[in-house]
């Protein structure tokens, strides 16, 4: 999954109850566990006393904060996001979280997921007069609709309840008024969201590794639709958007979510151990070794080895020293990029065959580099598996692939795919056994890509009637 | 080993007979993949038309050039080097390539080791009159030495011939004149330093996986105490101070090496994985899983499970966006600041036996922290295997350790040890099975740090009437 | 006049008609003849095919754009403004101008002024649900306006139309459109903007040294209440607005401007040679020397001593590398910090009888430190002469001064304040006479600040029924 | 004379011997007042318990301390140095001071001047084999010759004493050892340096203007020659070198000097405005105004005004926000890079006849560029009248002009040059009256760029048995 699955953030937030004090840097400390979640911005907004202070710019979380003394900035309450939207690369509007000032004060959201009526929504407050700062920022949008809705309602609470029902895709959402922090996940639950908790202070994360990072206790996660509320004086749920049906989107398990951490119920690593042993069941073939592409397809290719008695061993080295400031190769490098990143491990895979699992297959162009720098190598075959069915679908919830002819599962049948590769063989998890790899999980899953059965209506529309 | 040994650098040169272009691209490329040599501080020279052109500063390959436009950077020949001297990570006159210029136009060093002697001579160029820029850079020591040599002497060649027996340590070198490259490799060859090859291009680097980033070929490795020489017109070999006693850095393999390096004729990986299997004949154990702390304990690891049929699986999960920026952890996250680190996977661990595998033990204060992150994380024991002898002597030619009390293994016995980081049990390689973990190795190893016995005199002094 | 009147902003805009090119440069260097008007921030933002490529920081003209290749920016028209605005010197969504994304595709407003009913506008606007990212920038105000009035409105100068009546106080306006460029003077005419060509391009400026930096010719003012609207196809003017009474600050003459500038007919050097005549006339003294305070003393300086027949000479020098960046003064220089900007010319002040012309009061402290560089450089006697009326009413046409408290010339009489300062003698110009130094304005002045009659209803109000 | 006395530094120095506080802020503040002697780089020296701590960087005072806690940086004694040399722009290695370790520990040295034999020294050194950072930095020539005296010399002052015969041209220097502070200016007393105190603490200053802004008392400037040693116990003066003969510059009292500084007893402005009278009595003009070229014209034109009974005015205005950083102006822009620096006035100019008073002409080009600007508003006839001689001769003690031929004056006769320059007469100050304007100096003048008569060997040769 190479780079493409754009829209998943990281949310962390906190209303320190027991007074613990560096709540900047606490906050600070979840978005970098959060950091895989999204590299193109990071922010911090911090109340206290009812005055917001913001920082926020385009970056890693090192980068972003290492200019700010984060233990000089307490407060009561605070959020944090990490940012994976491409627009928000270069141009710091479309960072989050977007504060701003209306007729109640302050207000600062923070989103993850993907709002697939966007543009409706935008075009629709626009037709009532309203202005836009950033280009592409979900936050701003639901920054206007809470305005709006405020106006007519007698608490924040009550505003983002009217708000919901316009919202079409997927939303976890921190949202913090002068006085009040609430958190919400989506009626479908379609990204994660878990609040734990030090001492009586209220702590959210798109992830558990986040909670642990800090020293938190996890509590549980939020219910698909379940609003949280945390006041000074109260915490309490609020589940009139909570409904039977529920769909995490299932490539939190395979590819987006950190191995350590528990989503609904469900290990993220056991899930790709799962997903290797199925792979490995369904699509077994005569080998010496199997690998994994580094970091997601390690824990598959493990499972992979596991159940099918095959040596597990390392085939390729990651420069774990790449990042945002890297300089564009030249000319001459450019078709050596894949190798700036991995290089093959000649000792482990000369003279072999070997199996190598990847997650998933998007584009596949880097996977064809990866192929032939093991083929280089000196391995005898490469037999490719990936760790999920294939990818036919768009999704409209978390990426920012545009259209149908871009996915090579579209393009090629499985063969020109292969031979595509160069690769010895190639398959791929069965679609039926999809939400196998994923027993323990409390809450069903969104699988579009891979069958085109929406959880919901996809349409960028919106029934204005409901803004005020 | 945490972060201990210091003076491990990488150097990557070119002699672009080729005329390839974009050769401080090249070099910048060779740099990176480097990386992990030294962290703090990075440095390019490029000479064109007898000219030099040096950038160096603070921080990592991907910080210190990104102001820079390095595809305008043209010349004939090219040097780089990452630091990992302590004392260059604030003060850019430790940083290195040093380039002067003196009688014969400009002078540039760079440096990989660690000159024993260097307070000596330091104090003997004094006693002439020089004067020092750098309170601790080797490059500045060598570049007064050749320079005063070059006054007597015909070549730039023949002034380094002079300089090398007032060296005591491990030096691998790049010194660069108006037209003229040399590599150089201490007669122990304590240090790596191999050459490559793309058309008539000559390529140095301290490891083979620079030259496979930059496409390339692997040539051989400098012999112990080789000089080569590369000219416009021709490039040849002195082996003058060739020798037939050779002493590799054994931690090249144990530690400091990537593991898709091959340093003189040895696999780095398959070392690690021959030290992990050899770990589990010597110090057995009934467990459940074997897990490696990463990077450098996992190919260890994989060797112990093949030997011992123990199943292999990850245990432990590393940000990998931890960098020289990250802001220093506050009170209330010190103690947490391995969790800052490293993770352990729940769902890996719990209710297992743990074997875990770690390249050595220097002051053992973060082993003690991940034994009890595994604990913490339900697993029933867990197993200590180091993959390298009990680290018992001061290293004169590559670390900063100042004496011996601070040496985990010199201050307590093995059961002591155990008993501090509260695991089940604890054993290390041993000494005498050491060097098979290398069988295909053509030279021999210093283990100095391991029995004591160090391969040349290590006190700080010099013959004065060697310099000119 | 000690770093006070905040709001007199730069404003500089261009349609290029005439296809010059390098239009983003042509706006840097009239903004950087305008840098007077304001060092708090600077913004360019260019049109190019209906698309706004925005910069904007804080900061100095020359420090802001620095990052930036400006000449590689080009398009059809543009606008550029230095801010004043104290609250723009930390934080960037307070700098100009504003650019914002609606419902008729982006809008960019630049002004210079003082929106006296800011608060209450800001009120109206969330009253109906908006939402603001700036604290204190009433650009952003007039685009939430501009975009509610073009709702109901045929095109863009009819949106601007009906939000002019809306604005209480003074606005110099240039506003950009996806395909037309606006300026705009408010009907009392408070605040200066020109207008000026180079071949068929049309240029905007607050002040004509902008144009005359340049090489653009000067054509006219702008008359207070014009509105001028440049299309791709035609230019037209915009009278309705316009009435008999106008009202151009007078501190324009006496402080803002550049004296090289001519506004509304008057040369700004003149008028305050004429100051410093009538000072002279009004209040003679007998003295060896006058001297000016620099920049904005000199001027009257020289007319006082023309007037006076008592020879000008320099008493004062001013360090003219005082920055943004200067750090702040230790405790021990901070009496002295007048030291770091201003030094006494002994061999011109010494013994001598000294006049010495300074522009105004405002609160008073700085000059009583210059009277004391003056004293201890040896003069005998400090005669203090301002060239303008005592300053007794608050502005609410573009200062942050609060409220009278603070002004020095209504806490005590004239020899309470001549003996504060520890001057020997002390007088203003004559409130009748104020003026008499601009005889070839074409349009009034606004005096309230030294007579306190305002020339419009100053409360913070609103007809909120105006609003769309 | 338009930026091309490149050689005239700026040295501020102080021993807190009344343990002030705030050492590095005072060298801060006593740098900013001679920001005016150089604005390529700027560094600060502190010692502290044996200890140097160095900060400097290219740019200005004001940028290059803005990212460093001064306030923390305190010690017994320190220096500071603004550099004007042209190759300190962009390489921080020719910036100043310059610090070395050699065998006595540290040593500092900041150096004003110009080492005519700079070349000869260097070639000299490297003769014994020493080796250079800096490709031209003369205090990095003094620090090695330092070294090697102090081989053979009982104390630091003695070596001073050495290396002083070995140096031609000009120097103003201050030396640091561990615990002494040196001043001392060269046998000629061809730059300035003075003495003043804050207590028992002793300051050096180029100028008196620096210690005025620190508040410290002047004491006197060093004599020709004299060497000025500050230790713990005592401080005493060294006379061996003072002579009869000095030579001060006298280009400081005509350009490069503060005009409110007294240096060796004559205060700028007055030998400036002694100029300004003499040049009237010398060449009288019929004329309506005169003006002067800013900032160093000014004074002498106040001069001419008061002798010739013509009315002084202010003629140009001059942009205050250039800087380092300035964007270089467009091809279009290029013609017109005057405009961006300076305006003429047109109400003061228009119809008139001026007399315009410049410093000097070295190359013209831009005088020619300012008599168009004038004419361009409307001056009837410009009169140029430049306050001191031809310049005729190369200045080997402080300028970079090359050779005779970039001389206007070499070049054209003053008819051809009055043509070139379009102005209606032109005339200089008469060679026979320069030393007249400086009537209180205590001590000579070079005026060799002008007569020829150089006050001292210029040949870059160096007699190196008196190099150790």
């Amino acid at each position: 999954m190479q780079g493409t699955l754009r829209e998943h953030c990281g949310l962390f937030g906190i209303y320190d109850k027991s007074k613990l004090g560096s709540i900047a840097s606490t906050v600070y400390y979840g978005l970098f566990a959060l950091q895989h979640r999204g590299q193109e911005s990071a922010g911090i907004a911090v109340n206290r006393d009812r005055e917001i202070t913001l920082i926020k710019d385009t970056g890693l979380v090192s980068d972003v904060f290492k200019r700010y003394d984060l233990s000089a900035l307490e407060g009561e309450f605070a959020i944090g996001h990490t940012c994976a939207n491409a627009d928000a690369k270069d141009d710091v509007t479309n960072a989050q979280p977007v504060t701003v000032k209306y007729h109640k004060g302050h207000l600062t959201v923070a989103h993850n997921g993907n709002i697939a009526n966007a543009k409706a929504l935008r075009d629709a407050l626009e037709s009532k007069g309203a202005i836009f700062h950033s280009t592409n920022n979900p936050a701003e949008i639901i920054c206007h609709l809470i305005a709006r809705a405020r106006l007519h309602t007698a608490t924040i609470e009550e505003a983002v309840a009217k708000v919901v029902p316009l919202l079409k895709g997927s939303f976890s959402l921190l949202i913090m008024s002068p006085c009040k922090l609430i958190a919400l996940r989506d009626p479908l639950g379609l990204r994660p969201l878990c609040i734990g908790k030090i001492g009586d202070s209220i702590l959210f994360s798109s992830e558990s590794c986040g909670l642990e990072t800090v020293g938190a206790t996890f509590e549980r996660d939020l219910k698909a639709g379940e609003m949280v509320v945390v006041t000074p004086d109260e915490i309490y749920s609020d589940e009139r958007f909570c409904s039977a049906c529920s769909a995490l989107c299932i490539f939190e398990h395979i590819y987006l979510a950190r191995p350590d951490s528990v989503v609904d119920g469900q290990s993220v690593n056991e899930a790709r151990i799962n997903a290797g042993k199925l792979l490995a069941r369904q699509n077994p073939v005569d080998a010496d070794l199997v690998i994994g592409v580094p970091d997601s397809g390690v824990s598959s290719a493990i499972g992979y080895a596991t159940e099918s008695g095959i040596p597990y061993g390392v085939g390729l080295i990651k420069n774990r020293y790449i990042g945002r400031t890297f300089i564009q190769p030249t000319q001459a490098m450019r078709e050596r990029s894949v190798a700036l990143k991995l290089n093959a491990l000649d000792s482990n895979v000369k003279g072999k065959r070997i199996v190598m699992v990847d997650d998933s297959i998007v584009r596949g162009t880097t996977l064809k580099n990866i192929v032939k720098l093991i083929k280089k190598a000196g391995a005898k075959e490469v037999h490719v598996r990936i760790s999920s069915p294939q990818f036919l679908y768009p999704c409209y919830f978390g990426t920012d692939i545009p259209d149908r002819d871009q996915l090579a599962c579209n393009r090629y049948t499985v063969e020109q795919l292969r031979q595509n590769l160069d690769a010895d063989s190639l398959s791929f998890l069965e679609l039926d056994s999809v939400e196998q790899i994923a027993p323990c999980s409390k809450i069903g899953f969104c699988k579009a890509c891979f069958d085109g059965k929406y959880p919901c209506a996809v349409d960028d529309t919106v029934d204005e009637s409901l803004i005020d």
